[in-house]
């Protein structure tokens, strides 16, 4: 299974430190890559930063115009929109996870209307306001069966051992 | 099993938002209170219009000194601190489940060694950088099994009709 994130709708700089976040969960939670918005090129550096450091090949790729990425992946991909009035991640879930390519589209505050009727999956977590982050870690989750903890990041120059009290870290 | 939030660390207005988003994960996610320091008073204002709108009574109380909140739970709680350092989620939610208070204490990028030392639990979910987002909604989630999501809302004056596409609201 091939997840990919598209990151929409991120425009001003207040929602610069959430799509830095969102990225990470992609990373760290076992997508492969993340489409955004050119608004803070720092992003790009961040990640490097943490591929160096922390392992694996997770990439990041600007776009002028979401919709050009979005129709580029509508064949191959299955596109599943996170959204808080979407069914319930724990009942489509098994049905996502049958596909091969999958691209979630992650919103920041309105979403154009297109996008739900585009999207093979509206997907909610939980019927409530939170955050995109905490949506996207939990569709990651239920995707991953929980399994991406497990998952392995090659290259890394330095690695946590998980411990009781204070910092264990390995360094090559 | 009562899980409330401390909100710790953050102090700049670039972690206004992120903090926003944690307290909307803890509500949205079964805790039923977040103490955090007053950066943005407006944090308030959004909490009440989301219990008013989408039910629950979730609160937020500000504190001038964080240490004092630690120490006034320190008896009757479980302290959890989420960090990527920490013995991983899914090793040890079991035993936290079997308490009745637990304090979850969130920090914002460094935090001091003493929240290693008087947590009961240092927590992690992946042990990579992330998210505090991402690493409550997780652990909230292992907390609840999953059940956080069939919680019910009281008073709401909204509520969504989770929908295949487009938006389906209920209004009283």
């Amino acid at each position: 299974m091939k997840v990919e994130v598209l990151r929409i709708g991120q425009r001003v700089v207040r929602d610069d430190r959430v799509t830095t976040h969102v990225a990470l969960v992609a990373r760290a939670f076992g997508a492969s890559k993340i489409y955004m918005n050119e608004v803070d090129p720092e992003i790009e550096n961040t990640i490097k930063r943490m591929n160096k450091t922390w392992g694996g090949d997770f990439e990041v790729e600007f776009f002028e115009d979401w919709k050009k990425v979005l129709k580029s992946k509508i064949d191959d991909y299955k596109i599943v929109h996170l959204t808080m009035y979407g069914e319930k991640i724990d009942d489509v879930a098994s049905d996502i996870r049958k596909n091969q390519n999958i691209l979630i589209v992650v919103g920041a505050e309105k979403v154009p209307r297109t996008i739900y009727e585009k999207s093979d999956f509206n997907v909610s977590v939980a019927n409530q306001p939170h955050s995109e982050i905490s949506a996207l870690a939990i569709v990651l989750d239920r995707l991953y069966k929980g399994k991406q903890f497990d998952m392995k990041f090659d290259n890394h120059t330095r690695k946590i051992i998980p411990t009781k009290k204070g910092k264990k870290v390995v360094t090559k």
